[in-house]
């Protein structure tokens, strides 16, 4: 019986532990369902692969969605084609963005569909005009905010997104570094895709590679590795430098085993919280904000509607004891020395 | 001989390892130095001390600022009184907002001088009316950016920012929970700066309180200590939750000793460094972003301004053999399935 009669799905069979091996997954067939009215049947043409599903392998899913259930297909965005339909709104034929998951056909609502119109090749609406290509812009762009002559890192450099934001980030005038693994890819990255240059992060002494390629330091890092890239990142980060975190796929494989560093579970909840998370330092703000702070508070205190409680010493000679207290906690409200009346 | 008469200064004596010790300051006179043309003398007042003085104590300074040097005054800010003046700008018994650092006396050549005009309580500037509030202002108003019913998390709860953070979320309509060491911050919190509620951490299970304190998760997190408190934090942050991150005294006495954790390392960088971490999931932006990508992305593809690598794979059977090696870095470009034809 060929595939197109039956309905191949590959189902999550088991929940990995580390890496996922083939053992995880399972092919079956069932029949080909029947849409119902108001439903229309999908057969998928392109099917797409991307990291955040190792996420979804989870019981507890990728921090955004619930797992996959064991027994379930996989799931995934796909390129499919409607073969059936009960949708005034879709036509056989058309070709459709959908959510069909790791099968060959499947039913739609009609709601999580976008119509695909022509395109010489759909299977861009999986990849650099879909989803992974909408990560890049969205997140250099609107986060990352790079300025021309700014130094852009990003890692995984000719994958889905790595690739788009590098190539963002050239179309907006920064200098862009690259890495990724293995001198075939850091070469495609430079000759095909215009990276100033790409590390190979199987080389040793990457932390040194990269303050060599960035002279000028990091301004933007598009975080989507983690691990010993963001490692070498963060001595060469320049003030005000953004980082917007997409993912970091060196550890996916780790959070279930529950090895994850402290740093990665921060990672990961600023990444499923949609978290922004700003270092601040006082002084850089004075010129713009110091007026409206004195006018504010001032008003805030006479009115009673803010307490200012002082903890009072007395004599320059017990500020080190004062400040050794106070690192310990021990001061009540905002110490000063009164060194002189 | 009075201390009107010489210069009393505390001066750095050696580095401390970990908590300062009374042994890490000296105490010295110095004669009275004299202003020079253009200059001021200024006589101390009030001196205010302030934890990152703890990082001015190490040699590379906290990051931001380079450490005091070995035999020099420590490093603060005061509330002076011009006792000479050199220069035309500031009368004798003006009194001055400075920079003069633990000591009697100090010149200045005025730029660093901010007038204090009339307070009746001037050592105020120091505290709420000076850095620690304005710190508490621009991380909490301009970064936190709380809004109505939200849910605000401070520790140092009773600290001279921490105070003035959750003041300012209650004038802002927030709903505020403080954290502070001790029952009498406490209730100090809650009876006289009106916080909500306010939880000591010297008690056992802080992770249970805050949970049961924040009942609908967490929207603001003014990040000043790290350590535990951020660890019961993380798993209580709501989607979009904001992160100011102006310090964290848990661990001001662990980073020379080598001891700071890698998450302790991030905070520092991105403290030191004004950096924005921002974590995004692409889903959020489909209904506001995804038309002008589309629109962008296709002109530069047409324009040929962006190239879109893909590693096609044939069969939907493949799959699993695929994804296991776009999670291994063996694919090259975007992996897509070509399910059917």
């Amino acid at each position: 019986m060929s595939a197109s009669r039956l309905n191949r799905r590959i189902t999550l069979a088991a929940r990995p532990q580390g890496l996922p091996t083939a053992r995880d997954f399972h092919l079956d067939t069932q029949p080909i369902p029947e849409p119902a009215d108001g439903q229309v049947l999908l057969r998928t043409r392109f099917l797409s692969l991307d990291p955040y599903m190792r996420g979804m392998m989870d019981e507890a899913g990728p921090g955004y969605a619930p797992g996959v259930r064991l027994g379930q297909p996989m799931v995934g965005g796909t390129v499919s084609e409607v073969v059936a339909s009960r949708d005034p709104r879709f036509e056989v034929g058309q070709f459709v963005l959908a959510n069909a998951g790791w099968q060959d056909y499947a039913l739609s609502g009609g709601s999580d569909l976008t119509p695909l119109g022509q395109m010489a090749r759909p299977s861009l609406a999986l990849g650099g005009l879909g989803m992974p290509g909408f990560t890049a812009y969205v997140g250099l762009l609107d986060i990352g905010e790079p300025k021309p002559g700014e130094t852009v890192v990003v890692a995984a450099a000719t994958g889905a997104v790595g690739s788009v934001v590098g190539q963002l980030a050239k179309l907006k005038g920064a200098r862009v570094v690259g890495i990724a693994g293995g001198a075939a890819k850091c070469r495609h990255a430079v000759e095909v895709l215009g990276f100033d240059a790409c590390l190979d992060h199987r080389e040793p002494d990457l932390k040194a590679r990269l303050a060599a390629a960035c002279p000028d330091g990091i301004d933007v890092y598009f975080e989507n590795v983690g691990g010993e890239v963001l490692d070498a990142v963060l001595p060469l980060l320049n003030l005000h430098a953004r980082i917007p975190v997409c993912g970091f796929i060196a550890h996916y494989n780790e959070r279930d085993a529950g090895t994850a560093d402290k740093r990665t579970q921060l990672l990961a909840t600023v990444l499923a919280r949609r978290v922004r998370m700003q270092g601040f330092i006082i002084l850089d703000h004075y010129a713009t904000r110091f007026a409206d702070f004195r006018r504010d508070m001032t008003q805030w205190i006479d009115e009673g509607r803010i307490v200012l409680v002082e903890d009072v010493v007395d004599g320059l000679e017990q500020a080190p004891e004062a400040f050794i207290g106070l690192l310990q906690g021990r001061n009540f409200g905002k110490v000063v020395v009164r060194v002189a009346d």
